[in-house]
């Protein structure tokens, strides 16, 4: 038996191995809180470490934690395809977000192993660190610096809510690396995502060609007021920083409704305020909100709107204010030769398939600053993640893997 | 020398006694930082007993942690005069608030020995514990629990944000005490506390007579939704209980706006929100708002709105609401009597004083459902506390020291 156009991934192995990525940093019933750099992303590292080297791969681990598990091509000189995701998840997380792309690269290894077909450029599969930003602020902090976005020493000096740091948490947990994390020669990169949408589940399609990523900005905003008393204060002497944050997110909350017909969203993520008890107006708060919306001059000006209301959340309160980080990703990014390869052979291979583009930001939107790079999407039940109740069956994975192993085996084998 | 319609209070001890508490539990420069049953209370209670104890003052503690330092009447069977206030502080709090009261009372004692007059009825000082509720919520609860509103095991099982409960951190303290903490015959509560407001300042006033409390309507507002994907998940199919959860203090905040010409306030206090992180809609927050008026049905009028805002805030973010708890004080609950005696000692003393309403909570507050009750203000510049730079010069408190020790005497004297 050796490599066809109708090969077929182990679908069945696939799911096994989900699930025993699903014991590793139970949540709540059905989903996974595995943080990143926490106990249980140490442990998930070190199966999927021992996975790789059972699959007869060579792992090195960069300064940021990325794990790349090599597979030599028969022209060894030449760059990579490199194939992968990551396995960190939210805090209220599903056992299928990230995880499903890291493990489909996986598999797409092991059946090539099990067709003893090797390809004629390397494969690397890779698990980006801290994709999701749950525990580190910004999300994809790795990725970001493997292509030269963010320093190594930037990401290290990441902070969590408990003031533990990036690089001393990833070298507690054993996963700070000897490799730089710095952008280097790479072939193409390949990422299979569920959709984190219900578009797919809807229509009972197959698989998701992805297009493009939903143009995005996100802020990070504090606002400095004043302590004061919360009984003889006059209303006009106050600088409740709270009350600034919260005027600030209500009115990102209302940027995103007004934008809702035509699927642009606005989203009020995050508000913490000190000293934040009755009985005191909050000097300080620090808030987090971000919007989206699928055409890129749009998503600008709603961007735009979100930047002036944090100046008028802050005037009306008497408070001064700071955008302290500002964050955009998405648009026309990924590469239409890859693109159209993905579409070929899920149309050869009778799946149900649609273009779409991505809604959430991936690691890919930083890997396609830097080579060619293209998603797939597998459909997720009524698009619920970032949530335990996050679902997707086991055939659900079929199609994506399948084109995912056709479509990477073109890459990697083209002359 | 004995007690005389002209006898002083020893401003200087008295000041000097103020200093010394603001050594213990010192937070930001000139403020202190001494939360109800933290390791810094325990300090200032055992220097508080010790200068009791130096008083010849028999000290009792109740099972709220409430201090109690009496000293015996010629008549020792009948009621005891009660003054005093509170010794902890906010987190970014004062030096003089609620502090000054406990230790003024601590003056008139030592005053009266110094005169060797025994008064007819016993008095005691009282510390009572947690008036601020900036650990423990809600505020006032050791006095609450003194005037049958709360019972002890309630008081005991609040927990802190750290889920520390009141009980446990009063025993780890040492404050435990055996008596029990419940009503038992008081003859007359008096309080002095500095105003907390800007009006003695501003109209250089040596001393206010409180006349009644701002009516004030306080609640705790929990929001429930579901966690989802901050990028696919619709406008419309959200429901983000932190969005939720700012909406309502926002409206808080316009409520406050729109009653602030009849000096009405709302105060959106305090936001809690889970998960609270970038990338993720929050299934739960916790808010407290509050607001005050000077005219009791027009603050129940504003508590109304914003009981209503809680729903509608709910409503158009997708979330279900719950108002887990509220509060209500104030109004006119001061002893007439008391009152009286208090304005004709400080004119016949030649002071510079007016009548105010108190904007703020007081354990006096609780007291006055329970007997005749009265509150003396002393000055604060700039009417600015629960701050570090909340400041009373030493001799602010000549008029309060001098009208409270006559208050006192008179009323523990009666025939």
């Amino acid at each position: 038996m050796s490599y066809a156009p109708d090969s077929t991934a182990n679908l069945a192995r696939f799911n096994q191995t989900l699930d025993a990525s699903a014991q590793i940093g139970v949540g709540r019933p059905g989903g996974l809180s595995r943080l990143a750099l926490s106990d249980a992303d140490r442990e998930m590292r070190d199966l999927f470490v021992t996975w790789c080297e059972e699959a007869g791969l060579a792992v090195t681990v960069d300064a940021c934690g990325n794990i790349f598990a090599r597979r030599e091509g028969t022209e060894p000189d030449v760059p990579p395809v490199l194939v992968g995701s990551h396995l960190d998840t939210q805090i209220n997380g599903g056992r299928f977000d990230g995880i499903a792309g890291v493990l489909a690269a996986l598999e797409v290894v092991r059946t090539l192993n099990d067709l003893g077909h090797a390809t004629r450029r390397p494969l690397e599969i890779v698990n980006w660190t801290n994709e999701e930003g749950a525990r580190f602020s910004p999300p994809m902090s790795a990725s970001g610096a493997f292509v030269g976005a963010y320093t190594t020493d930037w990401v290290h000096g990441l902070v969590d809510d408990d003031g533990l740091s990036f690089g001393a948490e990833l070298a507690r947990i054993g996963y700070l690396g000897d490799a730089p994390c710095a952008p280097r020669p790479i072939d193409a990169y390949f990422e299979l995502h569920i959709e984190q949408g219900p578009i797919l589940d809807a229509e009972g399609r197959d698989i998701g060609i992805v297009t493009a990523g939903y143009p995005s900005h996100g802020m990070r905003v504090s606002f400095a007021g004043r302590t004061a008393h919360t009984g003889p204060t006059p209303m006009d002497q106050r600088q409740n920083a709270l009350a600034a944050g919260a005027r600030w997110l209500t009115m990102a909350d209302d940027i995103g409704w007004a934008y809702a017909a035509y699927d642009g969203k606005a989203t009020a993520a995050r508000l913490v305020a000190w000293p934040n008890k009755a009985g005191i107006l909050s000097d300080h708060a620090e808030a987090v909100c971000d919007v989206r919306h699928p055409d890129e001059k749009t998503a600008g000006l709603m961007a735009e709107r979100l930047r002036r209301a944090a100046s008028e959340s802050a005037a009306r309160c008497g408070c001064s204010y700071k955008i302290e980080d500002e964050w955009h990703w998405g648009g026309d990014i990924f590469d239409a030769g890859l693109v159209a390869s993905i579409r070929a052979h899920a149309a050869r291979l009778g799946f149900n398939h649609r273009d779409l583009q991505s809604q959430a930001g991936h690691d890919a939107y930083f890997l396609a600053r830097h080579c060619p790079t293209a998603m797939i999407f597998t459909p997720c039940k009524d698009g619920i993640t970032h949530n335990n109740e996050e679902f997707c069956t086991p055939e659900s994975f079929r199609a994506g893997l399948n084109v995912l192993l056709h479509s990477v085996v073109e890459r990697a084998d083209r002359v």
